[in-house]
């Protein structure tokens, strides 16, 4: 899993149908607490927002913490850090 | 998931059958907005092209996107950033 | 799988429901017995603490080392180094 | 998916049973027609030679362009790029 | 798939219990015949020994090459370059 700080919401009107309603950010991964520049797009299932930190896990197991779990997306926020 | 900027199209004649009709497009990633000299190669899923900035799914989730999900690709334009 | 060491643990109030009970630990990389600057989060599934040693497994694959294995998660750490 | 241009046989007798008739090739990746010094082994699918443009799948959905769909691999060339 | 060298064992007496048994190795990986700087660890499942060059396959395809599918592993050895 990755810790990341959220920068951005993603709008995306022309998507795939089962990605409606699916909040998409942006998020700059945090390693031993710096920022490190890197960035990937994750779907939030935690009511995470912009400048929170959270952990996102990533691969085909992230589409387990969405209610459908056949979702085509590949990480997701699955936590807020404390 | 990533966010990129689809560059062009590739043309593969001779390839599986089971991609036969699959669109390929080469995508240079983007992140925090900037290009990363980065590409990878996507299927279209969602009518996008070149010069588009678009969300790509990649790993096994990649296929849940396709109308044949036993397609032999890791990657699928899964939408079209506005 | 990756070799890493464990600096830290990350607490996460806010998450999902199947991560409830999960123990998060950031780990530093080792390769060829160097540190790496290089780190991820990873569940333990083995009673391993700051400053040891361990094993991790990535991907999918993590999840088969937890008694759930629907845990939406892509790291776990499975064994200690002696 | 990839584009790389295959450099080079690699040949293994000794190996696992499933993998015996696959053609191992060593593949250098290009991303905007540029060679990368990246390189990866993946097993043939369409035909290709040495010195061929190719399109190569990753992870677990490249099994699905072999016809043993379980054998362990982890990349397969799914194309050759006109 | 990636070409490596075993250049260690690693030992590990508390481990998940699907783990025992396992001989796990570290591997530097090989680029065009060269060594690269980057290592992972991998189970064997073909009788290597270190100084063997090798194939390794990552991801959950691993663990079609072990006898226990269920295994917790991501990089299994899958056979000896000659």
């Amino acid at each position: 899993m990755l810790k990341g700080i959220i920068i951005d919401n993603i709008v995306s009107t022309r998507k795939q149908e089962s990605l409606l309603g699916s909040k998409f950010m942006e998020v700059e991964i945090l390693e031993n607490g710096q920022r490190t520049g890197k960035y990937l797009v994750a779907i939030d299932s935690v009511g995470a927002g912009i400048g929170e930190t959270v952990l996102i896990t990533t691969g085909s197991s992230a589409r387990l913490a969405l209610r459908n779990t056949a979702t085509p997306t590949d990480a997701v926020i699955v936590g807020i850090v404390d």
